[in-house]
């Protein structure tokens, strides 16, 4: 059975050692993923210098490219997000942009890199948004060549127009944690599938190829 | 090598015999995955009495039933839909509907039937809302249990306040074209991986058993 | 004082005499608004045969004319509807399809009908999914020519991956009541201010017409 | 005639000089709005040292502050932004969640310092993505309290999967131009009204508060 590793990116918007209820739902997947004999990191993104932009390294002291390096070790990601005005965080959307990199970055027979890795998301708001935040992550990593397995996502938020926080409210095994444990078991089953059984590279008529990468 | 079946669904607000440009890319999609091997067919839906609601069967002549057997015999769906206001149309967001029900629908070991299956998303428009009418497909097909493949999206769609419709521009060889290519290919291999090898049953731990069904 | 009146279009799956909790929050917005001295009354689109389409009549009975005369009387538009995957229904973006319509309809001085009037949104659901389909609707009518009132939307939804209706949850005085009164408040005043002093009409530089309608 | 201020802020990656579609049509909306009678400037954004955060003022050079100067002396915001993967820029949605922070400041009479300002939204991009980035900025401006003109948007993007910017492409006058012009002329009237007509102050009832604040 092929060896899987995970990687979590906590796209919070605040720096360590600020409590963090994304951190704390992100460590709960890594749990579960432990459970199905996948062993990970979680990385709080904000935590690193990591600049605006769409390439692989930005230069002048970048913190992406060692988080790429983990990235590109890894069989699953997994983005977990807080939910600022119904939406996913603007350090989420700065790591998808730096993602987007990905569509220029091919093995020897013309696949993408992503294109053997699953992707899930955890996503945490006081209130609402936690549909949304995920469809957009979801889109965005899917056209950068992700994979998204069933059940792909999990998350928590409170009743309309509350003020608790997940690191308050939570766990909640029943609702959210069920949720995890799907997400776990299903992200670790088509890693593996993939990892021994990869799509298979551009054929003559050019199919596999993707979408390609917008310039600006 | 597991035999694969392809399920089209158009969601143009016109009933036949209206020419229909989602019809047109929804055909370029069955020839592409014809090429890998699978068979398919594609339904106009609005040619159906289908009902809004979201069971499997709302009565009284519902078209669905018969729409959604052709479903569980596919293992691939694709939902091929207009733009509207930049938005997924009526008729799409009906079918979406009717597949919440299937988050109550689950084989004899409690695996949900769609957790074999892998979704495709097909889209053209005059002018923009690609993106987001395949985040919204996209995110509501997994949370129902299809697994989405790497770049699992094709689309056109003009420059910004344009008026031509796909079925007078394309085909477009060198952009959708190879879009819809890569996600026929990689449709194709998901679909016969998860027929061969299905995600696990729920365990003791109710790993596996995904969302639960909103009431309302 | 400008007399107003409103309209507001619930947007739920379920026809009469079904409960509806997106008609029990429209109620509620007709309630605040008539403590601002607004008159205006409440339509169950699904109760009357609307046809999918774009243009302002489908013909063969088609229900939309008549609740087009409606709106066309009405100064202040809400849309209420429920969420569904955590997305407006199907029945809503129908409705936003025939507004679609209204790109093509001006006065005599070459504005939109729709520019002198104010468009709310009410929101409920079991969990999740509001902040989407506020933005959602509020995109699709300001497109079409409506002006959005500041803090123009009222919700309710549970906590996450919970069950329970808002007709039995509610009312939430302290929450969703405060949000429609303040959605009431706002739309009240700015509908009288544009009946009395109009946007202009375009000018011989073309300012003013807007987006043009798609085709499609 | 009340004498009215405008405020763009350009949301792209790239810090100056590097050119900027975003900032060529922010400047095209500048434009427009002088033509009537709106003084106004553009900030790049990228090009100060903004913080993540949700507060007015996150300390320790935070370039926030200084933005936030300008935009309270002013009655038209214009978000401009590129699209990134269908999406909003992360910069803008940093920009956002800094406006979070506006929930919490009011006048002496208890309204949003927003509530008399309109908020309208420029969108380029080389492919799609410019009516969910509307709708994005939207829904988040609007909750935190301005109002959004009719027709407030003006945007342009290529063909499905091109590869052009608008600074090379554009202008346009005939569909990107003419909804610039639209945005301006209707911005400056509501701006006008709402300086001259503020909404009401929250009443004895508490209508008016409006959206409470999420904590986390």
């Amino acid at each position: 059975m092929a060896s899987i590793r995970a990687l979590v990116l906590n796209c919070t918007l605040k720096p360590s050692p600020a409590p963090s209820s994304s951190e704390q739902l992100g460590q709960e997947v890594l749990a579960a993923l432990a459970e199905q004999g996948v062993d990970g990191e979680l990385v709080r993104v904000v935590d690193h210098d990591v600049r605006f932009g769409v390439s692989t390294d930005e230069g002048g002291g970048d913190g992406w490219p060692a988080i790429r390096a983990k990235l590109v070790a890894a069989q699953i990601l997994v983005i977990a997000t807080p939910i600022w005005l119904g939406q996913p965080s603007s350090v989420c959307k700065m790591v998808l942009e730096r993602l987007d990199a990905e569509l220029s970055e091919t093995d020897a027979e013309g696949r993408l890199l992503t294109y053997g890795k699953v992707a899930g998301v955890a996503v945490v708001g006081n209130e609402d948004g936690a549909h949304h935040t995920i469809g957009q992550v979801q889109q965005a990593l899917n056209e950068v060549g992700f994979t998204c397995p069933a059940a792909g996502a999990t998350y928590w938020v409170g009743e309309a127009l509350n003020k608790v926080d997940y690191r308050d409210a939570g766990p909640k095994p029943d609702t959210t944690g069920r949720t995890t444990k799907a997400l776990a078991l299903n992200s670790a089953h088509l890693a593996r599938l993939l990892a021994e059984q990869p799509y298979p590279p551009p054929d003559a008529r050019g199919a596999g190829v993707g979408p390609s990468r917008e310039s600006a």
